[in-house]
């Protein structure tokens, strides 16, 4: 590909990397300076004389993914409607300089009459798409603090799902009656929590569960935080496999290792097998698709 | 009913009545003095101190309920296994001191493999029963910070089961990414929410539709605090439903008349029929129950 900065630029955190000619990435960085910490009309500023530098990019153009699409960043880039395509994605770039572009975030049909909405994870999504053309039918899982599923049909984001679970887990683990007092990994009571989840119908009853077990049947509190998490998991995974047409192949895991791990335990304890893929070199390899589809042809 | 101090002594508040012959309240008083603000051992003195001569009580016995109960209470007083009826409670009466005695809790099997345990709730459960003779068979939901559902076959406290609607509405609204900027009540988006709850199931992904709903569907923010509300209690009364069996007979409502409105509204809106009572009425009628079948008999 023709050099350029990739930059995944989300609500906390900015993760960027200059791509060489080969296609791998030459030098990298990241901020904590995400579109939620800055103030307005301050990201052209933080890249310019932050981002752009320490990555050694003068001269070579920029493509960006995230929440700096959204209204908190630097210029907003509507939402594209799925099913959604790599091309439907360089359609609605916005060009924000002469060098400098933002992928669109793209919106679908929820279970509920809301929209669902991502920022971000779309490229992940046609990244993983690059590094596996052959996998097909496939269901896709980037977990996190609010984790997304979604099912491509081929080159297509066909639809795509939002669960709460990492901020539902950050709050109850930290803020509520079932806070725990040492988040220490034990890997049978995450167990007991993804079999917990049941057919994840009725939450917020089984989250007492994580209290009861402990006060009325003894188990170890020192298990609380991930046994918290398994159910947290095993209701976000039966209520997407309810969701999604799952045909048995492996359910891909896109995201950081740490948790795509845990996710794949969760799916193994109930009978589906799974893929990991880490969710840097996902999103370079989407940002690097839509360079080579002709994302800078005719700018700088 | 012989005089007596009724007192309803939880993890946040004690609220406590002298009882006349008659079996009406003479007196009252409430204190941000629950079991979860007091160092340990302390109870007694606040009870001796505080409680007993604000109600001017001296020289009647007194009866208690609620986590008053339990290891951060005054004595624990271990949980009673369900079934249980007002009779098994009074066999499990712990006394405390010659005149003082406490109501012991209940547990139960849950939906998963822990226990269901309330301490507080069974008094309410029998005082209900005690003002509602005839109502056969019944199902009743006391909300709050955990709600619980139970049901009643006659006499008997058959089984029961917990929500942390109440503390999930109170992190979320407060702390996460959909916390709301006002708390004012509006009907229709709370109506909305209920809705959107469905049959209760992928809770952490309808969730999001409290944000996706304003940021990308154009709902008024305003709303946003009640469409939670709404969302929660939905998928509460949407489990609990599928939970207990239902003839189609009201469901009874305990509770703060704040908090039973809304349930109702939200049952209304479900199709099913409501009728409410008041929370500290029940407690009363529930300990004066329990006074009636010689919870004193022996003592003072």
């Amino acid at each position: 590909v023709r050099p350029y900065l990739a930059v995944d630029w989300g609500t906390s955190n900015v993760r960027a990397w200059r791509i060489g000619a080969s296609g791998a990435p030459e030098t990298s960085g990241e901020w904590p300076l995400g579109v939620g910490r800055l103030s307005p009309g301050e990201a052209p500023a933080v890249f310019e004389n932050i981002i752009r530098p320490t990555l050694d990019g003068a001269d070579i153009p920029a493509l960006l993914c995230g929440m700096i699409g959204s209204t908190l960043g630097w210029r907003e880039a509507p939402y594209r409607t799925c099913p959604a395509t790599a091309d439907d994605l360089l359609d609605a770039l916005i060009r924000v300089t002469s060098d400098v572009a933002i992928v669109p975030g793209l919106r679908a049909t929820g279970v509920t009459s809301a929209p669902e909405v991502m920022r971000g994870e779309e490229t992940q999504l046609i990244g993983w798409r690059a590094l596996h053309p052959e996998a097909e039918p496939a269901i896709i899982c980037l977990p996190g603090t609010h984790s997304k599923w979604a099912q491509m049909q081929g080159a297509q984001i066909a639809r795509f799902q939002t669960a709460m679970t990492g901020e539902l887990y950050e709050l109850l683990a930290t803020k509520s009656i079932l806070r725990a007092n040492t988040t220490e990994e034990d890997g049978d009571a995450f167990l007991a929590g993804v079999e917990a989840a049941g057919d994840g119908g009725a939450l917020s009853t089984r989250l007492f569960s994580a209290r009861t077990r402990i006060v009325a049947a003894g188990a170890d509190p020192r298990g609380a935080a991930s046994y918290l998490s398994g159910l947290l998991i095993g209701a976000e995974i039966a209520a997407m496999i309810q969701s999604f047409a799952h045909t048995g192949a492996p359910i891909a895991l896109v995201g950081a290792p740490s948790l795509t791990n845990r996710y794949s335990r969760a799916l193994k304890h109930r009978g589906f097998a799974s893929v990991e893929e880490d969710g840097a070199r996902a999103v370079i390899s989407g940002l690097s698709a839509l360079v080579m589809r002709g994302a800078f042809d005719g700018s700088g």
